[in-house]
């Protein structure tokens, strides 16, 4: 934002260093290249390595580094688009569904989902993970929660547990009425079992998306889906929307 | 996620830290309540500082947490809905309208911007500050960058500057043919004066989102609006939603 005059505010050490880096990522590294370590930097940039760490952090927030075990820090490519919000309604499952299904569990939700649910406390849902790939990554984990009064006649003998079960539930949910729909974007932090599935540490910077849908007056689904925040970028379109060429959407900063 | 079978991995000891914590914050804290400092609950909780310190973090993450220059850790209250998708499409500032205008100003944008609107990149643009309050407290500041041909009639004359002349511009872009909009969400890291105006740290963890408005097969405004990560839920409504309560939302961990 040096450029424009808007309003003039001092801005902290590491943040200077973090534009003069920014510059220095675009005009002399390439995407997949291991940054030079610490030591190097800081000496190179004449600044502590306290500095160097919090500018390295701020980079690797706005998605410009990566820091991977065993390999070091390398300059990261542009976040990918993933499309969330669809024109239509359409339940989990439905065609195009971008979603792979890979496991299925009768299990007490946690009380949060539970409430928003209105199954009591205790009582199991079905839980159907799922998993969301993108150009050969995958870039989201979903745990989806079913109430068994959503899914009346399921039957449990054909498919007890697996895939096969997630599509069993999943077309059973297709008989109801979708009466509408609506998501959530937060902050959150990665669960171990997630961030395993998602190639991170455990407690990396995630955006959760949670998506309900509504039958019969009530939430007869709710999903809560976990994607990398260091390579996603969540595209919505809105009602009407008309398909727009995807340009460089890189936060300039 | 104790309750559910669907894979057991294992968790690391900030981890399960974290889950302890949290049933803490329920169990024993209300909302607003400071914490202990970090050697009393290192040592309340038999674990190393490094590891209290991580586990706090995750919670700061996940909005369970805030920490306040001269104040200390204290426990968060529920993240706020904030509305970002619209059943109608509309430019920014019509009726309804969320944001208030602060400023404006004519400057070349960031490279990524003007290719995004296709004007050169020495190019100025009008460029609208704005900010946006939910229950009395800023959640959100916004840049908005409007080519000079999207408002082809607007004078000089009648406010040179300030949120007067931000709502002359706004005004003027009314006059376009609405043809579309889409967005994306992704993390970012809060600018200075951005932070300054959300009143949080420089760097601190933001949800950036992008909005492009089309008019004349172009893109005619661009907006980036940044969202404070640890008060804000950002809400979507589908078309042809049905309005749906707001139950709790707080992803159980």
């Amino acid at each position: 934002m040096g450029t424009t005059q808007l309003e003039s505010v001092p801005e902290p050490k590491y943040w200077h260093l973090k534009t003069v880096l920014s510059e220095a990522l675009d005009s002399e590294f390439s995407v997949g290249e291991i940054l030079p370590n610490e030591r190097d930097l800081a000496a190179r940039f004449g600044v502590a390595r306290a500095t160097l760490r919090q500018a390295l952090e701020q980079l690797e927030l706005e998605g410009r580094l990566q820091r991977r075990r065993g390999v070091g820090t390398t300059v990261a490519p542009p976040r990918v688009g993933v499309a969330v919000g669809t024109e239509e309604q359409a339940w989990p499952g439905a065609a195009g569904d971008a979603w792979q299904p890979v496991d299925c569990a009768e299990a007490v939700p946690p009380a949060a989902v539970a409430d928003a649910l209105e199954t009591g406390r205790d009582e199991p849902v079905h839980i159907v993970r799922r998993s969301r790939m993108s150009h050969g990554q995958p870039v989201a984990a979903e745990l989806l929660y079913i109430p068994a009064s959503s899914v009346p006649d399921l039957t449990a003998i054909d498919a007890p547990s697996g895939p096969a079960r997630a599509r069993a539930v999943l077309r059973e949910l297709q008989h109801l009425d979708l009466e509408g729909q609506d998501r959530a974007v937060e902050l959150g932090s990665a669960r171990a079992d997630d961030a395993k599935e998602l190639d991170r540490l455990p407690g990396a910077p995630v955006l959760v998306v949670t998506s309900r849908f509504l039958a019969g007056g009530r939430t007869a689904a709710l999903s809560v889906a976990t994607y990398r925040a260091d390579t996603c970028r969540l595209t919505f379109k809105e009602s009407g929307g008309v398909e727009i060429d995807h340009g460089p959407e890189r936060r300039a900063s």
